[in-house]
């Protein structure tokens, strides 16, 4: 349905530019306790530099955080591009008119709708009702908002000295889930995973994923989106959407609510129904969507195929200086039931001689190539540009291994010139604590992808794999 | 083979006290070059407060960080219990002898022995005949030798400002390859993981997994073995070890080489051939060792069999604040595709009327009990009294998310209590990361099991319920 009302309004995705970037945001509910969503909002504003003009609205009048308070929605002296709504969801639907005539974005925060039954369902009509007749979108209701790092845009009410928010990058993040998303963003933040977009769907009463895949598919700032949805608005629409997005950028999507027992929990949740998950699979392929299964593999699987290239084959080699990460890598690549089922690449003698003669006398030349302790900065690079001219090799696994006496900080810059220049896809992994977590910082700002474990790194090859797979199979189809 | 020499000596299991508490150790080799391995084992007794007498050998003399330095082992004034050989290969074998004459336990640091050929073989028969004659034993060599935590012996060379060495704990850890042991080390310092003993294996002339595993199957103090295996030394003794060992503690093993390619390059990192992976699958099964894919698993595993109980049944209650994480945790627990194929507990009517009257009129009481972004510390005591009541639960898996505003650090006290205290057994999972770092360390020193991801905290629930299936297996046999 939204998809229909998407296309009667005659709307360019493009109109969500002033949602992301909205020139003046309008909070009505503006609050002086600072545990209050409508004091956060506006603290989220001023402390994200958020450069517009900032509208809070409560009877009470006054000033907060510098901002001057207006009585009313009437008497803010313009229209804004987004009003967020922070009050209970009664006093959301009483004030509602007022704030729809004025804003081409609303999120109404409040939860107490349509997942509490028939009476909050009238509700959601109500204001469904009142926004079609301004022409103006919601986000929500019942959601945490959206969050965009660019612009400083932040909605979500969290314990700042217990979270973190992630900075700027190219991953566009939709989710049915605010807390599972929040608490994503928050656990890749030891990273400094950053992200283009965070939007909350909530309980969808108008703006849905698809019009967001849509608008994200066209924005030339994020590279992947990633979505976690536990149903679809309109499952048709979606695949016409998702086909036209992938050809452009993946997209990777965790499909909660999988299990029988799972979907009653997601309707309990959102109180939307899920559908059969064997559909889901099926369309998936059909629409080259990525499928991810928890929290964990959602980003990860976005990192690589944001920062990475596509593997055109099977082969793949292996650079360690830790003979078992090589081996237990070696079992991951091929092995089918715990594993991804590709093949290490079986080098040419010529790239054996060079690692051998010219780089590394006392390395295992036999893919997993094991430089051992001894490893040096420049053995990597010498490996590194072997592999790059192997014509058996599709992609490489190289592990950033920093505990070792001739290996430094500057594995990071070497890799990273690899990485971008090469021919080759490139993944890197990493184990370790402290000072591993510091290089992978460093990896992530060159947006190499890097993953610290053995799996994690080894399952973004496959991912990478997945995407050239997905982009041959939709030109075929076109053709 | 070690097996029956292990037999001939005679020696009891209770020998390897010595090497894991000597009273005191020998460094032939040591070196005043800080980056020299002769140094850094001095460096790491020094500051790892090793409190035995410490005897620097060296033709020189003089003295290395205050200790005095003795120009040969025949001066050392003691026999001693450890012999830390840090010179190369050919010279550990011309000192071998006036070396394993004086000491217990010696440990050749040097790689160079039967790993490169015929030559280096002849050199391992070489040291392991003198060692016979009187009667001392070998942990190597080509080994990184071994780290406890609780006395200060450290034998292993990183670079200390790139890697950190984890505390004292009640995890056994035994390591075919001593660059994965000391990476994984390294990685769960990030939670404080302690470790009751870390020994590499290396070429294993002489001491092998046996013997170690005998030993720490009885040592008090650790209450779980997890070991990195490429091959076994003795699979028909290990097999009878493990099975004794089993019906005491848990065995973790992450057996690599499991594929064709892996264990090619597994004998080429250690020279020893692997074996069918289908054997090694059935062996585990019959002597109730449970298996870890890569290094995550292995010590995730050995930390919820540490410090949690065995879970008795298949049913599983879910507590949570975010609801989107109780739909993936339900889909991981009843999945057997991308699963653990257990069941979500159907609670019973009385616990969800407690539940919803008493406890928490705002959640959801179907499992997962969702407590929304609006639950506190009591919310969660109330929750957990409720479940630990229940008849239908066999486990409860809670999640500590410490974003929202009413959540306090006093979380990790309560849950603590009900993990000690419970009648069910528990497992938290947290998602975040500084803030959730920091709990998730209290939380480990605390000895609860606890893990930072959905799909780990649920692996660790099918473990423990491995182990109580194992416990019931071996008993059956028995009978």
């Amino acid at each position: 349905m939204s998809g229909n009302l998407f296309n009667f309004l005659n709307l360019s995705p493009s109109m969500f530019d002033r949602l992301i970037n909205p020139d003046n945001v309008a909070v009505v509910g503006a609050s002086t306790n600072p545990k209050k969503i409508g004091y956060v909002v506006l603290e989220n504003l001023k402390n994200n530099g958020y450069k517009g003009r900032v509208y809070p609205v409560n009877p009470k009048g006054g000033e907060i955080l510098g901002y001057k308070v207006y009585e009313s929605m009437e008497k803010v002296p313009e229209d804004v591009d987004l009003a967020v709504i922070t009050l209970p969801a009664e006093l959301t639907v009483k004030i509602f008119e007022s704030v729809a005539r004025k804003s081409r974005f609303v999120i109404p925060i409040a939860g107490g709708f349509g997942e509490t039954g028939e009476k909050g369902k009238k509700m959601e009509d109500e204001i469904r009702n009142i926004a079609r007749k301004y022409g103006t979108r919601i986000i929500g209701p019942n959601t945490v908002g959206i969050y965009i790092p660019s612009t400083g845009v932040n909605t979500a009410l969290v314990v700042r000295e217990r979270s973190r928010f992630p900075g700027d990058g190219e991953i566009a993040f939709i989710t049915q889930s605010g807390a599972l998303g929040l608490l994503t963003m928050d656990s890749v933040s030891m990273y400094d995973v950053g992200f283009s977009a965070f939007i909350n769907l909530g309980n969808r009463v108008d703006v849905n994923e698809n019009e967001l895949l849509e608008y994200f598919g066209e924005d030339k700032k994020s590279k992947v989106v990633i979505m976690y949805i536990e149903s679809f608005a309109d499952g048709r629409e979606f695949m016409k959407v998702a086909r036209k997005v992938s050809k452009k950028k993946p997209i990777v999507i965790l499909k909660a609510g999988r299990t029988a027992r799972g979907g009653k929990a997601a309707s309990l949740h959102t109180g939307a129904l899920g559908g059969s998950d064997a559909v889901a699979d099926g369309a998936f392929k059909q629409c080259g969507v990525i499928r991810a299964y928890d929290e964990i593999e959602l980003v990860d699987y976005g990192r690589a195929l944001a920062y990475g290239r596509p593997v055109r084959g099977d082969r793949i080699a292996v650079v360690t200086s830790a003979g078992g990460v090589g081996v237990v890598t070696t079992d991951y690549i091929e092995s089918e039931v715990r594993g991804i089922g590709m093949k290490m690449a079986d080098l040419s003698e010529e790239t054996k001689k060079k690692i051998k003669e010219e780089v590394v006398p006392f390395a295992s030349v036999e893919n997993p190539i094991d430089m051992t302790a001894q490893a040096s900065d420049d053995d990597y690079d010498g490996v590194l540009e072997a592999l790059n001219e192997d014509e058996n090799v599709d992609a490489i696994l190289v592990y950033a291994l920093f505990q070792t006496p001739l290996i430094s900080e500057k594995l990071v810059d070497i890799i990273t010139r690899w990485h971008r220049k090469g021919k080759k896809p490139l993944v890197v992994g990493t184990i370790g604590s402290d000072f591993a977590l510091e290089m992978m910082k460093r990896f992530e700002k060159n947006r190499v992808p890097v993953f610290p474990s053995i799996e994690r790194s080894v399952k973004a090859l496959k991912i990478l794999r997945e995407r050239a797979k997905i982009l041959d199979y939709l030109k075929e189809v076109e053709e």
